[in-house]
């Protein structure tokens, strides 16, 4: 089977001109079918304060009400996506832009009120896996903006990290799926002091040891959860690296 | 040769929520491929000026600084075209978003300096009329928004009216094109204060004649100069008529 590689990178990588450009460029080196999926938070949160909106997070998550999600409707499927994909462009790369609305490639619900009312927050029920297939293999490279939508006429804010995973495991009948998830550290370090202490391979029984031990913990475990979750429902690898060793070497390679 | 009805319309229609609930109820009743062309100037000069960002036109056109560049990316691009898509994928068409970077679709250039220095304002030089065609033959229906890029990295704010007559011209080896254009009025007028006095068919005959008589005058006269030249270049038929008359029924016909 064919492979493809679906990369996520953080809003604090593509808003800052010299990491994008090195992203940009490592990321059209790389070899064979690609996905891209984008975050664009810090901008968002800084045209909002341009516009007098207020960024409210809970728990890293941000509330979005109807200003707020005419900012990241704005900022990620404007701003952010498309200077990425001009970019993309001038380096040779055939990317297309794309949200969840898009050909209705992402669907979702806005997230029930518990706690916490998020607002019009979007939790993912399905990706077009099909869709995206077909302009992949007409050599077309997708840069997903974190936004989906409802069905009913709603975009929705959703996270970027769960896009990338839904997108992968919308691929795994398609194709060879490796999911890569670029952060500030070079992988899962030991000594989260140390960049040279990365742990190289991490199972889900490795998972769990490491979890009672202590090397991973705060916001590293639901991330971890969500990279074994993706590969129970198909994805080949997960990878943890940083966004500046996009072809994974020396990072974390969880399966 | 399958029929394809290229649609502008102008920031007026999309931005007012009536006037949008209506044309998109209507547009996407129209049987047959179709693709929409929006514009989006009033949302940009309102974000803009909620910004502390000035808005300076000349001759109707919008000066594009840098600033401004970014408001129009995120205007165009983000807020008016995902909005339009969302709301036609809730009425059942398959609405996929695209600016002139997405996919390559439509390449141009800065617009030299002469007397008024446009700033990032692009001329088109190439629709990818191929790429059109293939995905309006999968049944989706492109949504364009009023910018291109240069293929070295930057977009370009373009005009809409531009965009649509392009997008019909590349699509005529195709499909038969029809190419409408909606505006205030319900097509041209023998007397701009009766809307009763519509010209419903205008060969470039009877232009000529209907400029020496008066009757075309002003910003019409340009328009109707891009129309014939779109019917020169392949379009079957341009019609003119008003957002509310989709179907082009009591419209003006050119042909």
């Amino acid at each position: 089977m064919e492979q493809v590689n679906v990369i996520k990178v953080g809003g604090a990588v593509v808003e800052n001109a010299d990491t994008l450009a090195q992203l940009l460029a490592d990321f059209s080196a790389l070899p064979g079918a690609k996905v891209l999926v984008h975050g664009g938070g810090r901008s968002a949160t800084q045209v909002a304060a341009n516009l007098g909106i207020e960024s409210q997070m809970v728990g890293g998550r941000r509330i979005t009400d109807e200003a707020m999600l005419r900012v990241v409707t704005m900022v990620y499927g404007g701003l952010v996506n498309k200077n990425v994909v001009a970019r993309l462009q001038a380096l040779g790369v055939q990317a297309l832009g794309l949200t969840g609305a898009d050909a209705d490639l992402i669907r979702s619900h806005r997230r029930p009120v518990g706690e916490v009312d998020y607002g019009w927050v979007g939790d993912v029920d399905r990706v077009r896996g099909d869709l995206l297939a077909t302009l992949i293999r007409q050599g077309i490279v997708p840069v997903v903006a974190p936004l989906t939508h409802d069905g009913e006429g709603h975009m929705l804010n959703t996270n970027a990290d769960t896009i990338a995973s839904e997108v992968a495991c919308a691929l795994t009948p398609f194709f060879d799926v490796t999911l890569t998830f670029c952060f500030e550290k070079r992988g899962l370090l030991r000594n989260p002091d140390d960049e040279e202490s990365v742990v190289p391979f991490v199972s889900e029984a490795d998972f769990a040891q490491l979890k009672a031990e202590g090397v991973v913990s705060g916001g590293m475990v639901p991330k971890l959860e969500n990279a074994f979750q993706a590969i129970r429902r198909g994805v080949r690898s997960v990878v943890i690296t940083r966004a500046d060793h996009l072809d994974g070497q020396g990072g974390t390679c969880l399966s």
